[in-house]
């Protein structure tokens, strides 16, 4: 390994684990891939805006190992994570005569990576790949777990797999090239973690905040490591979401009608789930499981942190409405009944319903009037 | 179980097990699923020519365990196993609002079962489903082992998962409405079974071709639970097709070729298959792994089993060469290197290269000139 400034965390997963590398100068690093299984072709899935800044240094690294190494750029955006876009990458592939030993790389944020993920899954019924997120939010929370998947026009990411890569590779570097609004949207990942497992990372967070929007160095590299180490933990106890796993939805069903609603694309994924944690803080109070104290002090957090704290308004006419009919088409939805991720003491969250009058006041308490 | 008449087949995987059962009077016996997961939705995959025959049947026993039990009714061959059709599938069961503990069903053949399966395994990252096969071929081959998929224009199945059902139910009395075509197309997997893993079983089929013709329902009965019970071996000790599994894709090669070169749907899938198993055993015996007697003895089953035993023109200036490119594009070649199932002693195959001459010798020897 010839970057001084790395730190591995394992994921130990019942059937294989894989380690993510956290650190600065490592895309561009051939020993960082060194442990992958051989392959005649390795194909680089990125986008329009991050291929330029990285896919050279990326397709150097990879050039001594695979004989055939190949970039396939997709347009950027959420708006883009469909078939259409999928089947780009199943094009280039047997365009090209990839066989099933064939690695890809997914060079870019959650959308790359989880179309790169699906895509690795289901080509000759899988092919081994790689993460290698250039986003905060994807090094936190999306890269890690084997999440993968594609938006269907009736809901996201209701196409998918469980589908682990051999390594994600979160180099700390591509951080500096990052857009503010998508620096705020990853810390509403890396807040998540706090209130749902770790105490004393929520404290560091709320004594860091400022380090980490200024992109110091050394803070984001404990915000993520601590972040997948967290993830890391509840997916290896949890893989396919049985139980556990699910509280790493907090925010997030609100956080996926507001999406849903206004379309995808139009907040960022980080920016529904700040705002959907403010909502379901405030659901978790109004069920008695937390205290106001708790509600305000999130919402500083993720005030300070750059995101919104207050709901758009979804329907002219019934709001709250709109907001329940959206989250019954939530995944963790079962028969109808829609499945909140709430806090319920220090580092602890839980998966229940909730009655639909009492979310309806939390709506309204939560959306811009 | 009110059926008198049933067997059933366990196949033992690492990850979990799941029950074979074949015999007469099942698909409409509700007491057939009783051991399946509950859900509030069960969804019947069918195609327009299956549904109107055996749907109805299938639902009424469904419903006294499911809520909700719905028909979605797909266009039938070949042709339609894309994206497209697997589409109709995950919008009808969006807009049912299907949950992740919805059971789907595939009910139809092989088509219909790849897709139905791929739709299970990629909808909301997994649901569980059903394998109801009508035809003999999917009763003795695809509907077992967990492989499926869709095709892409440049390759057959393609785009997949391994994602095992939790049931297969292979209900005889389908087979009585079978086309004389489709049932000689399944006698070529059964067929199949015989050189790669039981010559005794070869023995029995040449005995019983005449009855297995005529649909005897004792022998089709001991054809179909044999040919799952080598399945279910052989897929027990190797899940995804990491070495042994590849035994059973023996005429596979020459076979995918064959329907690629013809555009899918003009040949069977079986009847490509029983061509390519010619063809593969003219391979073995020019690489000196078994006797002419052997090629002779199973051309002549294959051709009474009513398969084509002459392989179709290709191209018109170079056939052989045209097969070669098309099994380069194969899932079991290696950087371009085709990899042949050859038989290389009784009930016994393996897999390997050979060299292009050869297989170009082989090709001439075996295609319409």
């Amino acid at each position: 390994m010839t970057s001084p400034n790395f730190h591995t965390v394992d994921i130990a997963l019942a059937e294989r684990s894989y380690p993510i590398q956290v650190g600065t100068g490592l895309l561009g690093t051939a020993d960082v891939y060194v442990a992958l299984p051989k392959a005649s072709h390795a194909v680089v899935v990125s986008n329009t805006t991050v291929a330029p800044l990285y896919a050279e240094a990326l397709l150097a690294a990879l050039k001594p190992r695979y004989a055939n190494v190949q970039l396939v750029t997709l347009p950027d955006g959420e708006v883009f994570k469909t078939w259409q876009t999928l089947n780009q990458i199943f094009d280039a592939l047997l365009s090209e005569g990839c066989d099933r030993k064939t690695i890809l790389f997914a060079l870019g944020g959650g959308v790359v990576g989880d179309m790169t993920g699906f895509a690795a899954a289901s080509y000759m019924r899988g092919v081994p790949f790689v993460q290698v997120p250039t986003t905060l939010l994807s090094q936190v929370d999306s890269s890690v777990g084997g999440k993968t998947g594609i938006n269907h026009p009736l809901g996201k990411n209701m196409i998918g797999a469980f589908y682990q890569p051999q390594l994600v590779v979160c180099d700390l570097d591509t951080l500096k090239t990052l857009p503010t609004r998508e620096l705020s949207a990853g810390l509403a990942e890396v807040i998540k973690y706090g209130p749902i497992a770790d105490m004393a990372f929520l404290d560091w967070i709320e004594a860091h905040l400022d380090a980490l929007l200024a992109r110091d160095p050394v803070a984001l590299a404990h915000a993520v490591r601590r972040s997948c180490e967290i993830k890391a933990w509840v997916v290896g106890q949890d893989e396919r979401e049985a139980g556990l796993r699910a509280i790493l939805n907090f925010g997030h069903t609100f956080g996926h009608a507001i999406e849903a609603g206004l379309g995808y694309g139009e907040w960022l994924h980080g920016e529904a789930v700040g705002c959907g944690m403010v909502m379901a803080a405030h659901l978790s109070h109004k069920l008695g499981l937390v205290d106001a104290a708790f509600v305000e002090r999130l919402t500083q957090l993720v005030k300070k942190a750059g995101l919104p704290i207050v709901g758009p308004q979804l329907d002219a006419k019934d709001n709250a409405g709109r907001y329940l009919e959206l989250m019954r088409l939530d995944k963790k939805s079962e028969a109808g009944d829609i499945r909140f991720v709430v806090i319920d003491g220090p580092a602890r969250a839980s998966v229940r319903g909730a009655p639909d009058a009492l979310v309806r006041e939390v709506i309204d308490a939560c959306c811009a009037g």
